[in-house]
């Protein structure tokens, strides 16, 4: 995944049409494309090797199993085409080493998830984010993921990370989040979703967000 | 699922020939069979509507993300006729709730992962884990899952949950639980995949932990 325009679309529909649709609009303005669970079950995996003939895309799986399951896992995300999925690490290190073992295995990338933005968060999540942010540290992952609906805690994983790894965070547009914000406090990419795909017009939404970010302060 | 002879099988293949094959060959002898994401993701969400329609499925997505995600994938789940699906609970509250309206939306069944067994439980899962089983209590949830190969886990979480709620009870069998061990510690289920699928014949060995479960002191 390059870092041109620092935009991710969470691709969160259902129907493969409107994914395809969304996805050819917007595809010259987006480094990746985040596809979940939800359209994969309904569409089929094949949606994934769709898309990834177009622009890269970041399997949100959010894979959270014992390590040969997460094995299992990342080998039928990467045989389908993703560039990189996304992982829990509070499943602990051997569960996360499994998919770091399996995504260099194709030469792919791995992102574990340092925060969480609903309100559940709060009463287990949050109280180890620090502490996951700090294990991915050296186990070859890509990157992390954090809220930009909560710029506090990207800007605090960014310090406990260093430049060591990426921070890719959603949440921008209809959550509430700011992409130039976020972008400042030391994210790398923003994941836009319901802005982009639920517009009449997805790749004008696209562009301004990337606007938005090239001309921050 | 009505408890009848107390095992489930795990079924963790990914090729649909072989998948059927051991399902036609032991269900009578089971209440259940857990399938998870890597043979769906290999075959299609179709395999669990192949399945359900001889045995009762549960479907072990270990699902952990934002309540909305979680809706969504649950409802891909009862869409293709698994009778429960299997969560995180360390999402929060809010997550697992989510799951359970869509649950008893279909009139299915939720249960939450109460612990793990793998090594790197330890790390962040296990420190959770009896916060986990008590929050379970009272959100309209099944039951939970406990590792047949920590029979002290399971016993202390049947002591958390009392008699309100179900515990089905992974490892049995190539991962070393003993089935007659953890029905006796307080067990509902046991759950065993390789020591049945990996067999030339898959029937007589369900039927042996059947005999065991049955026959025990």
């Amino acid at each position: 995944m390059e870092k041109n325009n620092q935009l991710i679309l969470a691709l969160d529909v259902t129907e493969k049409n409107k994914a395809l649709d969304v996805a050819e609009k917007v595809y010259e303005y987006v480094d990746a494309v985040k596809i979940g669970y939800p359209l994969v079950l309904k569409t089929g995996i094949g949606i994934i090797e769709d898309i990834s003939s177009r622009v890269p895309v970041i399997a949100d799986f959010k894979v959270a199993d014992i390590p040969n399951t997460n094995r299992l896992i990342c080998e039928q995300v990467f045989n389908s085409g993703a560039d990189a999925v996304i992982v829990h690490g509070f499943t602990g290190r051997d569960s996360l080493d499994a998919c770091v073992a399996t995504a260099n295995e194709y030469n792919r990338q791995v992102f574990v998830v340092a925060d969480m933005s609903h309100p559940g968060a709060t009463e287990f999540f949050q109280q180890v984010s620090e502490k996951i942010a700090k294990m991915s540290l050296d186990t070859g992952v890509s990157g992390v993921v954090a809220p930009a609906t909560r710029t506090n805690s990207v800007e605090n994983i960014r310090k406990i990370i260093g430049n060591e790894l990426a921070i890719i965070s959603p949440g921008v547009g209809a959550q509430g989040g700011s992409a130039s914000d976020v972008i400042n406090k030391g994210a790398d990419w923003v994941i836009t979703g319901r802005s982009i795909y639920q517009s009449d017009s997805p790749d004008t939404e696209a562009k301004k967000v990337v606007q938005e970010i090239k001309n921050r302060n």
